[in-house]
């Protein structure tokens, strides 16, 4: 009795990357609660074969399901998985795989910084021409919906300003910092301890992540193409526990903040990350751990603002999760693109 | 050299009421910062003529600009607009117009609480139906996005908890009675005088807002029909100064909280909306005048913040071009839908 014709279809989703963001995405599709219009059908991972010996091993709800586990990309791009999820990281060569995916025919949900704030334009652009979707919740923000914020909830006004807390690790390192005055070293030898930092941190604390992250705000919020590299950076690595009491005794604490603000009027952008004493009770030196936030200044709604888990397996699946169930809603992502070229037959009046 | 051939589409907006958030649409749809996509054509309400008049008198953009006044809605209905913006507000007869405006193949957006949450899932289903979209950012928590981090960016979790400030009115008079020690009465007075609040503001003070749109955050955390009669509320009507004054003694304010807890395990719903004592440093104390706040709790995602301006008409304008510039996007929600019954001949190969 159903009026919808593709009602019951489900959502075929392809895996590339088995690590800590893409095994917790796994987790969630496996599990008895996720959304039944979502069908986890491939996991390529370079080390699949290992990888999923250790799902079996552990009895793991994503070992135990119909998954084809692979080490060639081509599997997965030949296969007939309606969305690929990429979770591999770094530019190459999941830049071409995202391309490769899109030009398969399928839409594409990824957590990749890098390749948005270099790529996005372009890919984005080939996505529509595909009829395909191409979604990034996860780049920015882990839990916290920034790209939707942005790019969806206030395209409505004219942004003016974004300033933001974008790096979960270098916020674990100064937050720990202050909690027990001890150096950055120690601070980032103790976030690594608890996997909230990678064995080398530079990326994290001279602000190269947080530079993506803010390229990507840019345009969304402002369509500008900004390349991270213009944006200007001053690393946390040199703060020291002396920094840390100076801006105790303002009442203040430090954070890596990143800002970006454009003036239309004469298409000019002051975009930077850095350092910077905050209030202690503001929104910024409430914000502790692993948190990201951001205050998001626009011409006719003020100030708005966001705030929640910035970085961890869980947290990014959540918004892959939320991008995954858009395109589930749009059966124009789902249905097979229209194939110009074949032969066709008309189908018999119903 | 276009590869899109609806690229030079524009959307045709009709403006359904021209009081406080009616008038605000219209003069961002007739700014010439307004996006080229989207084009204000219709302008219905009940005293058309006399506010035409006036914005002619004003030498008002509106006014100025080749759009049909009229105080017949079969006008618009009948007319050639693509997306209806209703602004009217209360149920009757805004809702039969909301339907009437989906039957006629015209998209809505509306910043109707009281519709939303007592006919939203009826209406949703329908425009699906009809292939077309309902739109509803404006419904709850003016600029701040709210309906698209619970319905869109947290759909990917669990949530199990929303607490908010959604009623902006009440909390400018709760703001005013800590900042000046003032009764209620006074306080009430004051926002009147500066048009943050209605002649009788009961609605606001007793929760049936809050309760409204409550019940709409309700529908998309948890995907439960709940009747706003349903809420308990607890007026704030009662507030006393010496109940604020109590509350600072402690290091609190009084917030207008609305609280919603599903557990899904029991399928129970606690929701309700009060007067409650919160700490002046917490998301809620430190939330003062006509902004909104709330906390959702994810599984998954912890807790997520927002904040923005929750009230006026500038600040639910913007999220109601939010949703016309999402429509826009959509180019199944301008093209004419299919007419399954008419006439065809093939078109020419190209």
């Amino acid at each position: 009795m159903s009026s919808d014709p593709f009602s019951s279809l489900r959502c075929r989703v392809a895996l590339l990357g088995f690590g800590t963001v893409g095994s917790a995405v796994a987790r969630r599709l496996a599990a008895p609660s996720a959304p039944n219009t979502l069908q986890l059908t491939h996991i390529f991972d370079r080390r699949a074969v290992e990888k999923r010996a250790k799902q079996r091993l552990e009895q793991s709800a994503v070992a135990g399901r119909n998954i084809m586990w692979t080490d060639r990309i081509d599997d997965v791009l030949q296969s007939d998985a309606d969305v690929v999820v990429e979770a591999v990281g770094g530019v190459d060569p999941a830049a071409d795989w995202i391309r490769a995916a899109l030009a398969a025919g399928k839409s594409v949900v990824t957590a990749n910084k890098q390749v948005i704030a270099r790529d996005g334009a372009p890919l984005l652009s080939f996505a529509a021409r595909q009829g395909r979707q191409l979604r990034f919740e996860a780049a920015v923000g882990g839990a916290m919906p920034i790209v939707r914020a942005i790019g969806d909830g206030l395209a409505g006004d004219r942004i003016t300003r974004i300033v933001a807390i974008l790096n979960g690790t270098t916020n674990t390192v100064l937050s720990q910092m202050e909690e027990t005055g001890c150096t950055l070293e120690d601070a980032v030898h103790a976030a690594q301890a608890r996997g909230y930092a990678e064995a080398d941190p530079a990326t994290d604390l001279d602000g190269d992540d947080a530079r993506a992250k803010l390229a990507i705000l840019c345009a969304l919020a402002f369509g500008l193409r900004v390349d991270p590299a213009q944006i200007r950076a001053r690393s946390c690595a040199t703060v020291t526990p002396a920094d840390v009491a100076r801006a105790r005794r303002r009442g203040a604490v430090i954070r890596q903040l990143a800002h970006a603000e454009y003036d239309a009027g004469s298409s000019s952008l002051v975009a930077w990350v850095a350092p910077i004493e905050v209030p202690c009770g503001s929104i910024f030196g409430r914000t502790r751990g692993a948190h990201n936030a951001a205050l998001i200044t626009g011409e006719h709604s003020g100030d708005t603002g966001i705030f929640g888990i910035g970085a961890g397996g869980d947290a990014t699946a959540v918004a892959i999760l939320s991008d995954l169930a858009a395109i589930a809603r749009d059966k124009a992502a789902i249905v097979p693109p229209p194939v110009l070229s074949a032969d066709f037959k008309l189908a018999e009046a119903v």
